[in-house]
């Protein structure tokens, strides 16, 4: 258990284009010592992984909606509530056209718990720093007005971290206690990155350090629909 | 915007009793200074506030869960999501059996924006220091596994930030950007809790001052049935 944690915009970064070495330009504007969780932004990795597409004129956002879809659950207006094939319920099937050029969109990352990966592998080893990493994206809820920012990726870190079976403070089994401390950690992350002030990058300092370990979002956050009551 | 934010654990508290005076409890035992958001989990108020009671030992403590409830949306085996008069949709209707004597539950406060806002009043008349109050509860989710605490209720704070309308880095106006900022707080909160470590109170240090204000968890982030499409 850890009893304070420090959570640190990353400012200074340029804006991200298609190639760009993500790993590189953190390392170059934090400060990071071990331990550290550094959670970047969906927007900043499918620029630098070149996951933007042109946006039809005529046809608009649309067709990529459905395309990136594999199931629609909710339509209403303008707005498409669909689930992606990583497994991701959101809306617009993570079509994003903020932050992004005019005429175009910014799609998901292929896989972001690999480019969590990658950008935890270059920060090891090419600049000697070890640290879990986080994509986040900004999803919408059922039953709860606002968005807030979750994870869609990860490295290094367990994203649920399973308590079920320890015992609480009056000595009594826990019942439900599988918590998505990655979704917290997103989360945290957000409220200092702010949603137009351009800082795609934080830093959460001083998590509990039997969190860090082995894990991916997609694999053990997303509930496959069997197991799942409202899909 | 702020580009640092700290989440404190509050320690040394002793086990909550009903009747007991949680503001004063929290001034004696944090180093609150102006701007600070306490967060308090929903355990300890419902203790404070005597929401305890005793389950039938033969019926359990469903009867109970269907008290609670106005709306049962799923059942699958022992497991019930229900809304409850507050409008919040969660498992069991927020009964809690975990952190109380065998043989009692914890409901949820009866307004829990109200007893956010009693802290918060005696915290600013009685120990002179002006902070906004979160009361938290850990929920589930659809889609997502792993639960995350979230608000049940706030004073001094304005739960969703609007930014709808504002420019984004680009220029362009951003889309859907009312941010849930009272639950990614609840959030942050929780990983300095730890589920059953006992600490039933952070202390958030840092946030934009432009998000203190006036609101309310049940009519600002509480949807309505009919905006809301999985209801």
């Amino acid at each position: 258990m850890t009893d304070r944690i420090e959570v640190l915009a990353v400012v200074g970064l340029p804006e991200v284009r298609p190639g760009d070495d993500l790993a590189a330009l953190i390392a170059g504007a934090a400060d990071l010592v071990e331990g550290d969780v550094v959670v970047v932004t969906q927007k900043v990795v499918s620029k630098a992984e070149d996951r933007l597409v042109d946006i039809d004129p005529e046809a608009g956002h649309r067709p990529l909606v459905e395309r990136e879809s594999v199931r629609i659950l909710r339509r209403r207006g303008d707005l498409v509530i669909a689930e992606t094939e990583h497994g991701f319920v959101c809306a617009n099937a993570g079509v994003d056209l903020s932050n992004v050029e005019a005429g175009q969109a910014a799609l998901l990352p292929v896989d972001s718990d690999r480019s969590a990966r990658r950008i935890r592998d270059a920060l090891r080893h090419r600049f000697s720093v070890n640290v879990a990493v986080v994509v986040s994206d900004t999803f919408g809820r059922p039953w709860r007005r606002g968005v807030t920012d979750v994870a869609i990726g990860c490295a290094g870190l367990r994203p649920v971290v399973d308590l079920r079976g320890t015992t609480d403070a009056l000595g009594r089994e826990l019942q439900v206690t599988e918590v998505a401390v990655v979704d917290e950690i997103a989360a945290a992350a957000e409220l200092v990155m702010g949603k137009a002030a351009g800082v795609p990058v934080a830093v959460v300092r001083g998590i509990d350090p039997l969190w860090f370990g082995d894990g991916s979002v997609v694999d053990d956050v997303v509930r496959s629909p069997d197991e799942d009551l409202f899909r």
